[in-house]
């Protein structure tokens, strides 16, 4: 099999800050163009045919799917502001290198293999994770996701025409979900699970309900040095009160709630702040305590829904194939979204497949995995691929 | 005398946000150029010659101060983040107005008179508010002004070269400050102290001490979704905390204290706080009360100091010339800081005009001034400019 180092290597200057270490691999940008290039390269480098679904992710297929529908396996390659190298290219890089291990072997498969780099699916500048697997399913409406804005105030429209891409062609892709048969995503793991497990490599079976709610609180802009205490309305008090509340309401129904990202308007020193807009992520093994949460948060501050994902159970049949292709591999759930959620949401037989990180850190310029791990997950998607095609 | 209104729609456009109505006219910008030369043309047009001092800011004279001190009135023209068209620029026009109503009527001051344009009063970019007159006093060392970075990194002696002006200059002005025999600024009021008084203009008596720290919450970057809430570092939630306790504080100490500007990393939706910047602006009319709200924070979160400015007394002579000549005009304390306060702390005999804010509000595009309360300051400006030359 070919070696992870040169493809890591590839990937490893795009997008990455000098200052954090971490990456901004954002979607329609500059960045993302390189890591298209790259995946269409490295693609063809191991003979595999690259197409472009609605919403732009690219397929690159091992075998003609409109003949007979074919694994597909994958991931993506963007991240979170200051993100780690592993979370989305760990399951392209393996799902290349497990073609051409297949290759190398001289294997024939009995059905198309494909390779899919999913775009967006951390939403980190439109705001709604797994975007691009979620335009091609219609979770994600097309003129909702053509009409989204970035921070600057971009629509997603604008800045797919300005990375020269078509926005006209978004909406739900039934020609591409027809194409795959199952789809296996292999993704480095976000907690410690696999270390409590003692295994480099195990099953995903399920995916916690999980969603993002923006709120906005009101205040009303003064000057900072003469305004009397009395006279105030500072949003930030109402949004350091909301953040306090997400926490105990986590504890109080056992779940996930964090508040990561903040927009303070005039975000000035000396001026009291008119509006903080805040986001809340909320997660957990039961729905609902999750939505029991969002209620008693709600009957404060109100919320908008921005994103909302049920809890996601795994095609069983092929959870359970899985884990017999890999001598028996550890099965275990997950708070992480993923784009093979929503496949899954959609019909789309799916699993998952979970590589130690040994720390669980994730999102974050410390998030690591073992080169040794990383190939056992080659290993094992190597396995699966030439299990589910032969 | 001539008119308000033709200046202020010269400057209406400089630096609009069109989205909020607001002011962003910063240090060093495209904007802070215009605005510089419009300063210079205005000047121009009423016969005075415009030098820079070694801080860049703009002094137009009447007369020559080198061989007699004069008399300098004037303010600032920049912004916060979506300031209003007052804050600053009443008094650079109202000064400009002054001078020319004394020409029209072809007064000979006996001593020279002299319109100043501060530089970066609001300290919106660099941080450190008043850092035009506070360079030239030595209030602000210039290695440390120099080195002083905006949110993008970039330091103020680059953005000084950015803007064609001298970074090397930079440095206490004996030769600027001997020429100013005294100063006085009129400034729009930012609270309802002459609404309470039923005047139109009031004389300033004393700057409340203020100053602004700095503060990081340090966190761990993790996932939202995979990260039990037992094993979290969440910075924000030590921010939010943070928040709340400075309103307590201020309520017991009897100050007012201020969380305006928040910087959060990695500031993503499903990424947990690695850190929090806050800010925190404390004010009150008495130092010791100020200082024992920072010592109680301090104790809790460490603060680094930006600026600090003790309780400023303007010149007692000088304030109670202004009253005469005003004809018994109120007098009144301030909370915001000033131009005027840098100049008075550095020994210079230093006086204020505030003209009548009806609602109180200020650094918000809701600012606002009656014509006629700007006209009454104008012709008190000008009372004051020709009592004290002639």
């Amino acid at each position: 099999m070919s070696s992870l180092e040169p493809l890591f290597a590839e990937l490893a200057p795009i997008g990455r800050d000098a200052g954090t270490g971490g990456y901004r691999r954002f979607a329609l940008t500059p960045e993302d163009a390189t890591l298209r290039e790259w995946f269409a390269s490295a693609a063809a480098a191991r003979g595999l045919e690259v197409t472009l679904d609605r919403a732009g992710n690219q397929w690159a297929w091992w075998g003609d799917p409109d003949e007979r529908p074919g694994v597909a396996v994958g991931s993506h390659l963007d991240s979170v502001p200051d993100g780690g190298a592993f979370d989305g290219p760990l399951g392209v890089i393996s799902s290349l290198l497990a073609v051409g291990a297949l290759r190398a072997e001289g294997f024939t498969p009995t059905r198309p293999i494909g390779v899919v780099h999913f775009g967006d699916e951390e939403g980190a500048r439109f705001g709604v994770a797994c975007a691009g697997s979620r335009m091609i399913t219609g979770a994600l409406a097309a003129d909702r996701a053509l009409a989204l804005r970035d921070a600057d105030g971009t629509t997603m429209a604008d800045a797919m025409h300005a990375a020269g891409r078509s926005a006209e062609a978004v909406g739900r892709d039934v020609e591409t979900l027809n194409r795959v048969g199952c789809f296996v995503e292999l993704h480095v793991e976000q907690g410690r699970g696999l270390v409590h497990r003692d295994a480099a490599v195990g099953v995903g079976s399920a995916i916690w309900p999980h969603g993002r709610w923006r709120f906005e609180i009101e205040g009303a802009a003064d000057h900072a040095g003469t305004t009397p205490l009395d006279d105030r309305h500072d949003a930030m008090l109402g949004y350091a009160a909301a953040v306090l509340l997400a926490r105990s309401l986590a504890v109080k129904h056992g779940v996930l709630a964090t508040c990561g990202k903040v927009f303070v308007e005039p975000n000035g020193v000396n001026a009291i702040p008119s509006r903080v807009t805040g986001w809340l992520d909320a997660r957990g093994a039961e729905p609902a305590a999750v939505q029991a949460l969002i209620g008693e948060f709600g009957a404060n501050v109100a919320l908008i829904e921005e994103s909302w994902t049920d809890r996601t159970v795994f095609d069983t049949l092929l959870t359970g194939h899985l884990v017999e292709l890999l001598g028996g591999a550890p099965v275990l759930e997950t708070g992480a979204g993923h784009d093979a959620g929503i496949l899954a949401a959609a019909g789309i037989p799916t699993g998952m497949l979970f590589v130690l990180n040994p720390t669980g850190v994730s999102h974050s310029p410390d998030e690591h995995a073992e080169l040794d791990d990383c190939r056992a997950g080659v290993a094992a998607l190597t396995t699966v691929l030439r299990g589910l095609t032969t």
